[in-house]
């Protein structure tokens, strides 16, 4: 058994993390922190967790050391602290945006600012086990994922590692996301009377998890295009890109078969009858997994390629526990086999 | 043609009443406030209303004298200022719970202080024309009704103008609400990710709307039971009563009837086929329908009674158009022609 | 007062044209049919006209000659007895796909099979106003639109119209849909257990719509991408096109401002703040407004191009009664005021 | 390790039966039945199930003998074979409701035909571990559950434990309802454009699970009305009843209390503050908890009780395993761990 502490834990992507730290077989959970709900019982507001837990909310003043500390916390909190956290764990993984990009001059571009922290970038490793699984095991740094590149990125991966697309053409990533993105502050536009019922297409390009695609893909001409759906969890990523000259269904069902059998998360999901015939964001609600299709227009080299994922799980705090059993050496899947609903 | 204006226009009640009114035949918008969107197009924060209205929000301290003042305030802001708003409206529609309680005492114990203008409450008619339709005929003053008293005064109307029912019997209306009755402020719990696929019954008894219930329908000893579900609009009234020994199916059948025959905004749905057998209340979004049916256990005598109005629409904004029809001595139906939609 | 009958009355195009008819000031319904509802009320299987109509469906062998019939046919069903139709309405309008596609190769293509009625072609007028208002006045025959290929093509209008885009390059539309483009019949993922929360790209591309959009819009290199997600009225088109060396955001505000000023049913919804900043289909729920909307990436001529409609109104029933507006030259806005509502 | 198979496995509750067994510590699932599906993989129907079990659905006549067979039939099957079906498993454990009512009168009244097996009534214990736990170590043969029966038996539990209320007055059980218990064939009205935003009291009463909550709470006036609302799984019971003169906050507390401490899937809810104040169904999606709530009304002795469940899980395949575990003398918990999502 280890020691783990969150630092934010109660906003969404700390409240996940916690169900799954609380299950886990190797983790004993520490501290959670709250300035907001400080003293509360952690069910007051995560309220799958009554009697799961009897923690309290704690002062992040008070976080002690630990073996593994998670951060949770808004854009721009860890980097500023950096030193202070790493003096409490042994090891850290980030969920934030703080240390996913390598490149400070990619990171200013997109996040509009200079990064507080760049010596720290190369310790982190980029949180996506699906592209960083060697360097991962143990490491003592990892950032966390984007969890609209996660989709995009996990769409993009048979395709890009087996050499099949033109990089450089243009790629439209058409992402369709539930409120669960919007966080647990949410805004004037996440009320539900107003967000219900929504087709939002609320970003025609710019979103900062772009930065991610590039760095990670090396896709120079790609643009995220995000439309908000009436769901509380879930990311669709609908990729639309070019195969390379010759390239044929066959080459892509080897690509896909390859990515699902190589990764525990992966699945390839492709059926001619069902109603389940493509990748569903709803039936990997509350697992790790990410369901990846597609399909080819061997008439123009026009590709959909599809992934559908739980942005809470395997777009933010299940990629992160899987993280840290890799950095543990221990199982990738530990703590991780909730296998979804289906009807939902 | 006569000229209207609404005060406090920003809010949902306010937006709906000004779409009424911008397409009614007989009357010109005057001017609509809104503090918080001082200067804006109505259609900016009311986007239905877009190349339909090219009124911008005013400020409420430049109301200028008009032949029909509506009040869209939020509670106890009309009572405050009503010597002021009745020197502008040659006639005043109130949409809050500000002048519906008649009995001071009444109004005390629900709304837990001191009415501020105790003189004025004789002079408004309550605002429900099922109720009062002779008094409204020519009436300078008419209050609003509440959205859930509204689906439990229409479901009770046909039990109580009978004389079917033991009034003095424990009474339990279950009301199941949409979003759109918590407002355009909202609260923490409104948030789209915590309101969606709810079934919340946030109120076992005590809701304010009670008050009208007790003073409109003489029940002593009624109770109403508010639970919020996954929809926008609308209110479903559930009322569990007991019959006077005797009464029967046909003694029903003859009062609901009368109900839907007198009122021409009233509808009995009770069918033995299809899949629109009971009242419902997205069939009558956006109409000024009150769908109202029933079913009678003759061997205990529990009557089950049921009633879906749209919250926004016959229980605010299309009852106050209809009082105000009333009170010109116009078609009670001018201007709420639209029908509602299937499906929806 | 023209008489005017629908056959085919019990679908949602159906039920929407009767809604439709019934409240158009210029149009006494006849006639509306159904075998499998053949002697019910209207009202018990579109529950939204109890009170409005007391009509009963009848037998389509009794249908008389009309001023204007309506087909709201299963398609494949129209081409077969067109001329027993014609001999019944002066003027006809189809909202199946029969009649829309003129060149009789590209109508075997995308439907695959031989067109039965070829010489009946070119007597109808394609029927989206927005393209083809001048042929309308005055016609005889009007064919339907497709619902997603109207959100395309209303999406495209100002950039095809404007001359702004490159017509042969790769265009991507995605279209997110609402189940009742699924119809009235279903099947079995259209079970609310299964359909409730998806987000179901069901159609990478091959959507036979694509036929309308190659034949409006010249655009040879268009796919149709399409998702299901959880709302029941509705599509939204995203439309990814690249536009002409030399194209600015100004060129652009130009076309758009110039088709909402030449449309009566397009709005430009292009905001800076508020929550309704680009087009949404809830907020058209009920009525026949496309609302469009843009953004364009100077830096590498990618333009994002948005249309919401209502697929029953503006992408059916709604545009159906536009064209008969337009074939009796009457006001084209007659009969479709309703303004939508909000919130939704 | 034990054998388990499952004879009708592609419906909702088989389906969830299986993701349990699968999951099961000290359970091989050995077959799975389907006709409809014979020799489909069971993930092609239950898609959350891919890459968890490479199991194909096989012929109910080739089931083989096992030391747990679950039977998850449509109604009237079991006990038409159930000799052939104990002949197979050492132990039954039928989800249907042909074995939960013990008195054939009581059967025969509510479900309109005499039992086929009467002589087996005796034998199956009712299976609802909170109500019959003591008698179901080591037994042979246990019943299903009605899933709204549950969340009613469970919301009366504290209060008919403790003799707190009146068993004979007048109690209305309000039950909202989420799609899924339509089961995966569904009828019209399961259409999701029909069925979605619905708040649909489709049974005012007479509902078949009365039969139940009168067998198991000895409750001879109570009644059960059944509101579909827009969900796919889940059920809250509230209900009303009265209490015994005398009783009082404190009285109640006690028992609900109680009941949280002696059952390990029952929790109170019951907060002053924070979103989540009363039970919910969302919040036990997927999990086993039946979460319980109440208000007294100490002025008229009206006592609102609350129960939210999962249908599929402690309304029905949840609760089955649990029995499973408890017949073989495991921890009640084990296999059953899951604690649910936030948000959802």
């Amino acid at each position: 058994m280890i020691s783990a502490s969150i630092v934010g834990g109660s906003g969404y992507g700390g409240g996940e993390l916690l169900r799954l730290l609380i299950g886990h077989p190797e983790v004993e959970v520490k501290q959670v922190t709250s300035r907001a709900h400080l003293g509360e019982y952690v069910y007051q507001v995560h309220p799958n967790l009554r009697k799961r837990s009897q923690l309290k909310f704690s002062d992040p003043a008070t976080i002690e050391a630990v073996d593994v500390l998670f951060l949770a916390l808004p854009h721009g909190a860890a980097q500023k602290k950096i030193n202070e956290y790493a003096a409490l764990g042994k090891k850290i993984v980030d969920l934030s945006a703080d240390f996913r990009i390598k490149d400070t001059a990619l990171y200013e571009k997109w996040y509009g600012e200079a990064h507080s922290a760049p010596e720290w970038l190369p310790k982190f490793v980029y949180g996506l086990p699906e592209l960083h699984r060697a360097e991962m095991t143990g490491a003592s740094y990892i950032s966390g994922v984007g969890c609209n590149a996660t989709a995009a990125n996990l769409a993009l991966l048979p395709l890009v590692q087996g050499g099949l697309i033109e990089l450089d053409a243009p790629t439209y990533i058409e992402i369709k996301v539930g409120s669960s993105e919007s966080g647990a502050e949410g805004n004037s536009g996440s009320l539900h009377a107003e967000r219900a019922n929504v087709v939002r297409t609320f970003s025609a390009f710019g979103h900062r998890h772009t930065a991610e695609i590039i760095q990670e893909m090396g896709m120079t001409n790609a643009s995220l295009t995000m439309t908000a759906v009436d769901l509380v969890r879930g990311a669709l990523a609908t990729v639309h890109a070019t195969v390379k000259a010759g390239v044929t269904n066959k080459d892509l069902w080897k690509a896909y078969r390859a990515a699902a059998t190589e990764n525990p998360f992966v699945r390839l999901v492709k059926e001619q009858r069902g109603i389940y015939r493509v990748p569903e964001p709803k039936i990997v609600t509350g697992s790790n997994y990410a369901d990846i299709g597609f399909e080819l227009d061997e008439s123009n080299g026009h590709v959909v390629s599809i992934c559908a994922i739980d942005n809470l799980m395997k777009g933010a705090s299940g990629t992160a526990v899987q993280c840290m059993n890799l950095m543990m050496g221990w199982d990738e899947t530990l703590g991780l086999e909730f296998t979804g609903l289906h009807p939902i």
